[in-house]
């Protein structure tokens, strides 16, 4: 069992690959995820697990510069915008936050390092986490 | 998306494959799984997927006739083990459950059509699934 | 065995994989599939299983937003294609369906997710599902 | 499109692989298959196909000498059973059948050239074709 | 062993698979097969087996609505041309025949279901199937 | 193309990759044989190409020793017997033969190198090549 | 890039799926690792990397019981055990250690989750670590 | 052991799979080999084993129509060349050459049915052999 | 084991593999690397082991004949360019350098061999190795 | 390119993977390889490459501490004997040679680590290097 606070093993091995400027997609149950796009399954049932708790966790282990979420959420689902922000103010490192549309973020997946899918069934709730390095 | 409550489509392909009598393991985070025994990942980080929030998942998709559990959970871990009877009683079918060290449960984990890996982090608290038919 | 109405391991896999306004084909026995385009075998022979058996099993367990047939169906198999309202109107989500040429389905199907080929023998008896999400 | 009557390509392949003395078993839907045995499935949703319907398709294209049902059947499924002697009866090829108990069928599984997996949900309702050659 | 006059498991599998206006490819033993086309090899020695003879055995069991030839054959190979047609009558389909050059027959081998390679050793003495259906 | 008269690739990696004393056996189309054993499909349909073409075939490139057959062969095939001596005494080495029953054969094919199914259809038509070295 | 200390991918996901008693050992470049066990290759040149210096990257983020060295390493190679101990006291877990013979030391090797192969170069440096949770 | 002259498992199956006009290339040890280009390795050390005799082994089991080699060989390897015409004059077809620049043939490569990387280390000695069949 | 220096079994093969013009990448732990391009993982934990240590064992074995870096690496880490230099005098080839922007760096990734990715976290240090040949 | 001497990249790699006291069988071109046993292919034709010159490359490369040969060598092959007695004498290690019967020897194959088959056409040509380490 690992100390780090991650404890799946293809998440983990992802975190460790992920370069400098790379993009994972955590997603809702719903996007449409490109076929080539590598996929991690981590949702069970509707809520579960959320994505901002999937996103605490990986926040603790990966050096993330950026995350960029779909403009729509703010206005369709104020709440979980909200929370996100707060999830991001806790994160170990300063991360900023940007805006595309739902398409322009669809659009973007097949550039993607992986897709983490996870139980999450609020609409618009996918992130774009742009990975940094420490040094 | 799916209707039935189980996103997960390993999970999803698992319990359509389990014949009358197999036996899917439902186990927290530090169960030790045979190298030869297939497995799905869902554990997180610490208590994320809790090992009883996958079980009523998966207890409303798949048919069990009965559950073994390791007797120390009883002594070491009451209240989960609580909390797991009282998740037993709240699945659609009528399900008993017995008992076995926790050494036996190890050893029959080589026989398992799988072993779903969870966050759980309370000791002992893994769970036998013996899957069964509705006809 | 699972409880969902859907026995197929692949079949339910692919449900629970399936993002929103991805497409999933079911196709009568001789549809030419494209060789790239993942396809569940389901036809043993002729007639077995129908396209319209298996689209209920599928409806009950795939949100579905709507479906896409072609526009040849009416004219050369109306019965089929009456009986293929009539499933449509049993589903448990409220599904729209429009029309395509025959050439414009076949040209769709290297963009689907999966084809699923049944035993079906009605000429131009073939199915694009639009697949939905209830959140 | 093939001209035989069985339309499913693994199928095709499997009965022409099929040695004088080997067996292929086809199984309800609830059977416990072993995980080193070869499956194939075609269940869809109960019932659909059953697995009459998919001996006769069978029978049509593999040679078989005799078959071995569960002794369970006739008592347990007894009008399963007449059906199956009908079935047996109207196949191409004169064939002699014989009981075992469902546990001795159960145990013979892992030799076994392949399962097939129908939507059967009948009640001990397996059974092994055991194959022939016709020179 | 199977019933239906065609032995070898890949191939019955192919015939199972191919779709309406998909095409398979019988080929002489020195046909440039590209590496990217599916091929299924049964040629043993120079004339063994004649290219001729396959095509009685998969005519028996696949739906074949045209074939195509090189235009090469009839000035070539006329007596194997002659044979050719003579074995296109005995068909169970009623099968037409076109004729393109030999260039154009070998820059369509890319879009070809499979080729099958015989050890057919006339010149030119190639055949392209197109799959029909029987409904 | 290659000019040693063997026309078939996985044929011919086999024969290159042949050691001292290892088995290759040649079979109807009825043999069973087992998961494990490798095995090369040349069979199309009854009789084509028969063991005895592929026989000749094989001893003009592949050095062997001794053939086995079963004692079956010379009392139930007697045609056949005769025909194989005398495609041995055509053969460049100089072959001696022995006989063991049909079971014996049959149990023997775990250890094969590898088995060639033709498209044999007489009975107990199968033959084991024990391979040698010209040094 | 992750945050744990720990940068390689195979390295992190295998430390992710260890199980409580699971063993992973830390070897020197000419252990004989059995053909079946798992291994990952760090070593690139003679002590580079060194078997503690791996350790201590390890044991920042696997949760270590204990570890059992080979008892001929006290006395062939004291400075290397000493340090060893060092390392093992800066450790977050404390670490209780014991010996085996070398001999015994290999004949453990089949039953590891894995093996990694340092570029140590110093006489029977090799280490099992134990795996525990820390619930 | 086969009998043909090439003891190669991988290059007798190449040999056997080469259709009329596709090209295998004989390569020294330098040679940029594009990454989707299959290879066969030969080279062991320095001039071990030498192009041109593997060059005469080939010769004696594919049947070649045309060599093709870059033009710096006459000029900067002269006495290579030299030899290299002589292996051509004593192989059993009649084999043409013809030069086409260094840079010419290494853009060719992609094309290549598979490169044989040979020990060679003579500057510049490479030849593309352009296969023939021999009805 | 081997005596040549460089310990790694995959980074072996590829300097074996290696040939005239290809290129090598030496990488920090955080390039990004894209996903089609080979990659040997040898990064433990920060700065070990650290790229001019792997390079030193590399060009011990790999004919280089030029190297290419970031000419950001002279103003943002000259103390590790300068070590670089030291390390490309000490090597047994003699080796020119040059530089282009990192971003150039970064886009030809995708035609390179191979990329291996150390555990060295010094900004912008990475190094192309061309490879040579020794005749 | 590399510069140790050993050019084929799965030798270069098997040599880096071999620990203390692993065997590596160098063999003629007949010995009967289990089916199990990794293998590499290095014979092109009859004596090319001989074993010998094999072994000199990789007696280069590899540390090995022993060799064993069947004892009928000494007899049956007395000049090759000689010869490689005088190519283990020319190695750089200090190299012992044990016998054993050549039955004996094909008995120890399953064990080995792999067989490397060369060319070599003299009887009872095979040798087994026990690998050693120079630390």
């Amino acid at each position: 069992m690992n100390r780090s606070g991650l404890l799946h093993p293809e998440l983990s091995a992802l975190v460790a690959r992920a370069g400098h400027t790379q993009t994972i997609v955590l997603a809702d149950t719903g996007l449409p995820i490109p076929a080539g796009t590598p996929r991690i399954e981590l949702g069970v049932s509707a809520g579960l697990p959320s994505l901002l708790d999937v996103l605490s966790a990986v926040l603790g282990e990966l050096v993330v510069e950026r995350v960029t979420v779909a403009s729509e959420t703010r206005q369709h689902s104020p709440q979980w915008h909200a929370r996100l922000l707060d999830t991001l103010q806790q994160a170990p490192d300063r991360i900023t936050h940007d805006e595309i549309t739902h398409d322009a973020l669809k659009a973007s997946l097949p550039g993607a390092l992986a897709v983490i899918r996870t139980g999450e069934v609020t609409p618009y709730a996918n992130v774009i986490l742009h990975c940094g390095v420490n040094f």
